[in-house]
């Protein structure tokens, strides 16, 4: 699937983003084209995607991507019909070529091509409070509300009976049906990635987006920053409270249950019908099965089978939990 | 006392109630009048009440009301003057009685009744920032301020000398004297109270207000929401720092101090001159003592008798804490 | 240096500060001069400092200050060319005092001397949103822009090539270059500093700035408060991400990267590269090494020194948290 909401400024020979990586006397044809970034998981023929961590060696030999960034280490590991692009620092030459294709998803200064709502088509079709901003790239179905001095920037698709509150902001966003965002959310910037470096650190771009599947609610002064190569996704019916940060490429299952003050870091990977009392922390790229609950307070920082119950920090088996602090 | 902020569309005969939970074979006579919903302590004759827990059988035997919606098992505990109403969830059943009494309780869409301040009679009695919305039901006493962006909607009643900070949103909120609400609060909103349900969760209505006592101060960012059937309450003299989250129910007593990013769950009760540490978290349900202490960063999952200090995850006798930290 | 945002009100003669603080028979000069009041290390001769606690002695050894508020205790450490003003509470007394000169310091009720942006100079000098207002006080380098709705209060000074997102409200603050505030960020406010008093809370005044050194990243929904006596410090080239607080007086060095919701306490002295994961916790009054690194969800209650790695709570050695929760 193409990027919904960033300009790709592909296609580019692979010739052109050797050039950029500074790397030479690679053995392959220089004039073959690339069409685009993505993940290992989501490339097709004519990609190139990144290879950075052995954790990821089964989706690397089943990618279809035609050119894979990674390091001599790694690239035994790549499917063969894969041509391997060998660098010193993966996330650092990944985040350069994807700037390239994608220069407008590097920065999130706030946009200026907003109109107010009543200038706008929505102004017959949404209910809306004062000071409403409208960004190009918009959509909203039937049946939907705006609060006062709420702003939607450019890139967002909004379904049908949705409740969107006061001074909120949301950009690079796909908030689906039946969906109540409360006030004071900020929705879709780009998450908190970097490369570390001394006296400038170097952003990489951010080119994914937030998806709220149906029937959930997000509470007050939530923050969900966007995907930096993938989505950030809130699943069906799962009801997010007051307080909530949820940062870049997370994914939360179907029917959860987040309270207060839960942070959830980069990359980590919910189950379905998952329960967070509040202010428990999750460390990033980790796994969270199905049917988990995890106690208020806790701090995770290691995967969680299906159907567990933990607390603690770290968090542990909840009985033990119990059993150590009686 | 009646509902101060959401309008009682009963009273309804017991036969309507009774029909809307589905229930028949009542050997109750159906022509009695329900003037109200309350909690067990607040109903008078009339009422009709709830009560789902043992926990509350104290307040069960003293109660007013003349009918409580229960369970098979908890119906003996009940005041003999009290009609028990014998359902399978004692809370799903009361939410559905709250529907049917105060339909407007149940979902916080933005206030669209809403005018500029300048356009309301308070034009020339309150100093105002821009762009400052009032909505139906608000009253404000003299000297106070309210800053650029805010949002008073309806049914939010200000006392003398208090200042409201800018992009602020208020609602179903009493603000005494001498208050001051920093920039980018939102205080009102309904507490993250609904019953799980696959596919599609049922919210229940909150029909409490937030109370907030002479001379507190709320710090920014801070969010309060409404109690469900009863309401939130901040005792007088007490002090919030930024970004604290207090769900629904809670009330905190006089001369307390409570420091950043610190949460505290759903119905939870204070007492008088608390301290609590910065991102210290309180689960719900518990009861806090007067002049209790409460270390930074701690676990609070158990109640606290007076005059104690803890500390921990979970917390525990402060002395105990420092020498098993030694 | 003079304080850069706050009118001083002096000179006064020490007769009129010791008649504020009621005390009699001192055997001094009582037609001398007071200029200002600033902390043991910032003091000139002629100004007068406090000093209420032995960790300071050996800034009140070398103070320059001419007069001191102190303790009959602590009045021995002093440095022998400063007067000594002997009170029973040090805080309370350098209050009233700091309030005297600089009364405009000591609430902040919203700046109702703004004007939005296309009425003021910087009409043609920066990018603006809808709906920006700018206070008194106020200067904006080149290549700047600033999001919707975002309100620059008095006393601000922003460098180059910042770019201030949407919903930000900031006061008594410098902004170096280079520097990226996002969106719905509260930035100057006064800290929660006060004394409690039963039934009236009593406020002390914040005369302090916050200053954010360049090439620095504000996370959404953060809250950084200005110092009371001394500056709350951003390092160069410091990242935050979402929902951090940081307390008044805080000092965090260059190069460091604290994660989402992390909070620090007031007066806690960090220093360079330090690397905060997520949800951690900084108590008030400590000195944190540099090229430290704690752990996500830790709660750090004492001094740790450089190149350190800890976690827990509370946070203790890396490897031993990870021995003890294997």
């Amino acid at each position: 699937m193409a990027n919904p909401f960033f300009k790709n400024h592909g296609p580019f020979k692979i010739l052109d983003l050797i050039k950029i990586l500074k790397l030479k006397d690679l053995k392959i044809d220089y004039d073959l084209d690339v069409s685009d970034i993505k993940d290992l998981y989501s490339s097709k023929k004519g990609d190139i995607t990144f290879f950075h961590s052995k954790k990821y060696k089964v989706l690397a030999q089943k990618t279809n991507a035609s050119f894979c960034i990674t390091t001599e280490n790694l690239k035994d590991e790549l499917n063969k019909n894969c041509i391997p692009i060998i660098v010193s620092n993966v996330l650092v030459s990944t985040s350069i070529i994807t700037s390239k294709f994608y220069p407008e998803s590097l920065h999130d200064n706030f946009d200026d091509k907003v109109d107010f709502i009543d200038e706008t088509k929505f102004k017959n079709t949404v209910k809306f409070g004062k000071n409403v901003l409208i960004g190009s790239n918009v959509s909203i179905g039937i049946n939907c509300s705006i609060g006062h001095n709420t702003i939607i920037e450019k890139n967002v698709s909004i379904g049908d009976n949705c409740s969107i509150g006061s001074n909120v902001v949301i950009r690079n966003t796909v908030i689906k049906k039946n969906i109540r965002i409360l006030d004071n959310c900020i929705i879709g910037k780009h998450g908190f990635g970097f490369f570390p470096n001394k006296d400038e650190n170097i952003r990489y771009p951010h080119i994914g987006s937030v998806i709220i599947e149906n029937n959930c609610e997000i509470g007050c002064s939530s923050t969900i920053d966007r995907g930096s190569m993938s989505n950030t996704v809130i699943g069906e019916n799962t009801y997010l409270d007051n307080q909530i940060h949820i940062a870049h490429n997370v994914k939360i299952g179907r029917n959860s249950i987040i309270a207060g003050q839960v942070g959830i870091a980069g990359s980590s990977i919910l189950g379905e019908n998952v329960k967070i009392g509040g202010q428990a922390g999750i460390s990033g790229h980790l796994k969270i099965g199905n049917n988990v609950e995890i106690g208020g307070g806790s701090g995770v920082i290691k995967d969680i089978p299906d159907n567990t119950k933990v607390m603690g920090y770290p968090a542990k088996n909840f009985r033990d939990f119990l059993k150590e602090n009686r």
